[in-house]
């Protein structure tokens, strides 16, 4: 049949291939699955990258732990990747680290700190200018190279990204995939854990409703084998609202660049009664400056991390060495499962499964109170050939407001670097919801010097 | 945990609790489930059958064969049946054998022949007028008795009863359930047994999007196991179109008046392409006179039943004779699982699964080209408290023309039954497909001798 | 001032302006104004005819009577007519009078007689599946050569003329204007006359809601100085429902091919409590077959007419001579205003007034009840570049069920036309209203014949 | 004929008609009309202030130079003011001038300068706290009482108001009308006039297309007989953006409470691209604080003014003064035409007149890019008993983010106000655009006080 046929040769392109987080990733999770297995094909900017990944990945054949046998292929130009490809994943570094650098750290000679800055903020809009042309590039090329495969994007900003294939490609079957919603679940999990003592509670047991746009989705509904979490979660804010609460993940949150005690996150309940579902790094640059973000002991007394891009940097150079030694043989490539579900997404849309899950996707009726078409994040059912969002109703107008906010503004800002408009940019950037903590010669200050920033990777703009 | 304590004291209210078709098969149902019990009060305008029920039901608890013990209740008004429930199941006959007979068969002297006659065609609209106030009573009764309730209606006809709760009462967490996706989903399952020679092939396996309205929904996208069914049904539409196909039900279509060969329904996706998804005896209804229902040769060459209301009266008086004998425990109850989905979607809804079926609801965007409020059947997601719909797309404008017009044909139905006018229950009535063939003396003639007949049913008419 | 200047050199490009109909008038109309003057260049396909105008509309210059010089220059193409156009009028005749014969007349081998045959019904799929690709190419010109022009159709099939402009070149400014509605408010103001003896009212004092498609519009509010017309429509309705009314138009409906008794609008209004708004002889083909048109005496019983094609072939000879006499000299051409609203339109877009006229425009929220982006007619505001389209509400659902029937059936007449997709053609022509007294083999034969009769038109099609 | 009989026996309600302002207002305009004439009728809370209202009114029959002879009359009940009327006119000072004195001036001990205080802005929001429980009782007295009157509101906040009236009566008839738009217009003709150097531009002659929310509209069209006005308003706002513009007023900005330099709309010309048509008092409220309302001196900079309420006190014991000269018979009530189209809509809905004016209605399509049902103010037409707005298009996302944001925090302030929910109120309040400047904390002391101050229009409220 079609489809077991297909199961073992299904074609992955991955852009972005030669990554060393989401890729290596991604060979962890197909090398332990039983049901599929294919080709990967690599491609990256950094063709040597590529070639890495590709070494890595095809030593793992010869493990015997391994139980999928996953060809690696590191491609030099998109076509090749993308022709007769199943799959198309979508991983990239928009930019260099230094303009990341300017992203999130320019802004703070402003008085503007952020955790992430690669969504919103200042740093998530100049990054969406950057990104957004790639993914115009990325489009055009899936159109003419695949245009029936399923595209899988990981890359922020993710509802900008997404919007964009759909913009250039309105037939694309693509999706954008974020595991905040996940550690959102988490949590949840280890709240049934403690709150009712029950032991082992997974997050997939967890039933959540899910709406809102990535980074700053909410959950309205929430249970767990029939128990309504929402009024568990309001006892579980009263208990740790002030103290935090650090027991669902690892690491403690001063000591990790991407952990929090949740405080925002109790805090937006306290405020809005609803669930905010992403992690505290960003639901906190969604809000006023004032709020959560206003100076590092302000982020500090809520109990979440700014991430240094320094770190970044640092981290991406051990990287680097850890990848030679990959390559080298002196070290062996650990297999771990991610907890991500690009590779059950994959075999659900294959066939193999149906299952549910949050994903961004255009508005087509899932979500009430926002236009039609824009990218929104809702649960979906994955099938054969098919993802299909589930009505999930319409925010309480207080908190729509403040996701309809960001989609205009990302309107704005997806108007902008199509058109390659500075003054539409502008318009974009100082409706951001940081930004408008400045006055507006402080905020054309701060743009014009970004943008010259990163002017590399924005041909066409007159700057 | 409140989801466990609850699922050992459901409370479900029956209102139809007398019935000898549907009541029998919940029973038979609940007897067999491992996870709930608890209370099933029965309503009945006829007291003396729900009295009977009560007997019967309660004559199981004593069985070793039965693992689900349930108290079985008759009570004497709706409010003793709804207070405090939580789920509340209805399953009545709007009116009278008489009636029905001259639903189906009064029309027959105007050369309209109606396989069934409860849902649209001149038949169905009769029973709307009839059964509509009924359900104004019913919601309204809702509203005061059991707000939080799920309510689960099997009645036709199906969509104008679910208008009518959420007309009357637009909080009301009411859906409609049929099974007749269901037969078209054993087709598909004998077909891929037949083409693919895979055995046992069970009808959940096979993937299908719905959309339309009740009796008259399709099927764009169909998957068994990852293989695209719809070449697969062109083959096989092909290969029977002709002959029929009588391989998925038990009974032969001219011993059996629900049986069909699907003639109907291979012809429909000759013409549009898709897969009807209903049995054959109801989507001839929806269609012109002159395709399948213009005489009995008629019918009789496209190979499927007319089914006589004599039959109905026959076989209830059979059903009243079987009822003393198990009332007296002369005849054992016989335990079958019914392939209902009631019981699976009770356990759902109390948290104890999440499961994905066809249902009827308000249109809240899982279906575009046809406007929001109306009732629409489409797939949706049945978990914790919940029915979500899946976004489902839009159906190809000749189809969806066919459906809207009958949408907008039952909105005028509607209307006219909740102000009892007749001039506009005689617009809707001979706008209905099978009426149109009539000229409009004959439809009038028709319509004024079908609302006399029915006129018991009809307080408030000006007749 | 910029307006000032621009009135007087206005550049109309007029499609189809060998016209001896259409353009004659507009000779007449622009004659006649005192605010705008210009060149109207004149294209078509029988260059022949358009070069007569040329020196029919030429001659006017010279008279005293002539108020506006218009400038008139034949054209031999697409794009010099189009080139720095500020108007774009489109009156054309799609395909040959042969062609018109077999939409118009061939049905009536089968029965279906048609009283117009250029808008629904065989003869007006048939030349929609003629005009559509016509169509098509005059908005690929008008992208190119004059982006900016307004648009004014006058062709049938309306709808699908002006639906397909905007399909191909969706920012155009294109409306489609069509008179009927003027005959009813002249029926209107005939009725004030009468039954309120008032005299001299003007069909534009008639104050009136219209909604719905071109050629099936309704009226559900009208008024005169504030007198609600409905009750005195109903008064009118039943004095002439049986005689029918003649007043309001010139010749008897006997001797007129145009004319009619209204019989049919009134009968419509017996039916559905609403004012029908156009002539009968197109209302009738909207309706199903045996309501008006199932043979000759009943055409004749209710008291409109079939207008031959044999007619308007002898009428067209007519013209030809007429022409010749016009270019000669021999006959002087008749100054008459025409009643037609083209010069004011075009005088308000140039801002010179505003003015409300109904007007045919996708639906972007003016009308409830049918989906977004059909072509509707209702009310809209003129004014300087801008024609706004007036929120007209929604249709009671017993009317909006036929009209969205129609809709529904002119997208897919579209779909089939751009596709050249035989099978869908077919599906829209079965659904046709006046196609569905036929069983399905009798439609198939004469959509097959009738595909053949016109096939020149049908360039790409697989017949 | 009925509109002719009526026109001389129309009923006005008027609530509020003690008022001194637009009581005064309305007495001059009808006082000069030629066409209408019939009873008005006042009833206020201040029983005192309508029947001095009576006197005077009833005064101006006396008068040679008045051509309309209406009759006041005082009336103690709602219900009298309401049972027959044609129209009803609202016009209310929703608490007492203390409470106005709490909205506008208590928030500036947090740094927050309100310029009216009325709409938006932390006044606005208790203004409407306080006002809507009123239209609440107005509504449901118009249900009863008068369900067929034309209801037209003047009194703020104006969206609030009117969206309250729909909310508890669907069906009702009303309008808010505002002259906002009109000194946006006198502008432009003022402009005309200097650019242009055309004499005597009245502001009817500005056609313009208007969209947005009360007090918040944009213009995006605007044309002087068909000159587009866009391009000169660029080149105006140039030469003005520093100086201001004070042409257009009588009154010199800095000794004018309600005049300004319209340098807050020049500034939003430059920032967005559109013109924005209210007052710069108005418009700077629904700006960020940092804006233009920071401080007095940045008020002053930007050459508006605020009103002190203090000023209003003054003003209005200097009115009860006039009144009492005016009932004495001291002074002569001074006829003068006010600008206002209360008495053109009037005549308009009688059916003696079409027109075009802005108006405020519940979405139905006239505005894309907010919900339906919420209040949108465009331009709309007012004939014969109807009052149909004009499809106005979307604001650019930009924009449209701004008016959105608005609307949705107008949606959750109407659900506390119909809750008397405490909480909702306060998520409300801290999300308007200038209570956002405050850190949560200080927000939370403004709310409670502020509440304090204006409980006594609070019943039912837990404070
Ligand atoms: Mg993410
Ligand atoms: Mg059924
Ligand atoms: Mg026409
Ligand atoms: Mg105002």
């Amino acid at each position: 049949m079609t489809n077991f046929t297909k199961a073992n040769n299904v074609q992955i392109a991955y852009i972005g291939g030669g990554s060393k987080g989401w890729a290596w990733g991604l060979m962890s999770d197909l090398a332990q699955d039983r049901e599929i297995s294919g080709t990967v094909r690599l491609y990256d900017i950094n063709s040597e990258s590529a070639k890495q990944n590709e070494l890595i990945g095809n030593r793992l054949k010869e493990r015997e732990d391994v139980i999928a046998k996953w060809d690696y292929k590191a491609v030099d130009t998109l076509s090749e990747a993308l022709d007769g490809a199943d799959f198309v994943i979508i991983s990239i570094l928009p930019g260099t680290f230094d303009q990341m650098d300017s992203d999130v750290h320019f802004p703070e000679k402003y008085g503007i700190y952020q955790s992430v800055g690669d969504t919103v903020g200042p740093g998530g809009m100049v990054r969406a200018f950057r990104t957004i042309p790639l993914f115009v590039e990325m489009a055009e090329a899936i159109k003419t190279y695949s245009p029936n495969a399923w595209v899988i994007n990981y890359t922020n900003p993710m509802s900008l990204c997404t919007r964009t294939l759909y913009k250039v490609f309105p037939e694309i079957k693509a999706i954008g995939c974020c595991h905040e919603v996940f550690g959102t679940q988490k949590i949840l999990a280890a709240m049934v854990e403690e709150l009712l003592g029950v032991q082992n509670v997974k997050r997939q047991e967890i039933d959540v409703n899910v709406l809102g746009i990535n980074h700053f989705t909410w959950i309205d509904r929430a249970s767990y084998k029939g128990v309504d979490l929402l009024p568990l979660y309001q006892e579980f804010v009263e208990k740790y609202h002030e103290t935090g609460f650090e027991g669902s993940e690892e690491g403690h949150w001063m000591n990790d660049h991407f952990s929090s005690a949740e405080r925002v996150k109790f805090d937006l309940y306290k405020k809005f009664g609803l669930i905010a579902a992403a992690g505290d790094r960003h639901l906190a640059e969604f809000m006023p400056l004032n709020w959560y973000l206003a100076n590092p002991d302000r982020v500090h007394s809520w109990k979440f991390g700014l991430t240094p891009v320094a770190w970044r940097k640092e981290n991406a150079k051990k990287l680097v060495e850890k990848s030679k030694r990959l390559v080298s043989g002196e070290e062996q490539f650990e297999i771990n499962p991610t907890g991500e579900e690009g590779v059950e997404m994959i075999k659900a849309l294959i066939g193999l499964k149906t299952f549910i899950s949050n994903v961004n996707l255009p508005n087509q009726g899932q979500m009430s109170g926002v236009p039609n078409d824009v990218i929104v994040e809702t649960n979906a059912v994955f099938s054969h050939n098919g993802v299909q969002p589930i009505v999930s109703g319409e925010l309480p107008p207080e908190v729509n407001k403040m996701v309809a906010a960001h989609i205009f503004t990302q309107e704005t800002t997806l108007e902008a670097a199509l058109e390659k408009n500075k003054e539409k940019a502008f318009r974009a950037f100082s409706q951001d919801m940081l930004v408008q903590s400045l006055n507006q010669e402080q905020a054309k200050q701060l743009f014009d010097q970004m943008l010259i920033n990163t002017k590399d990777y924005l041909p066409g703009w007159d700057l």
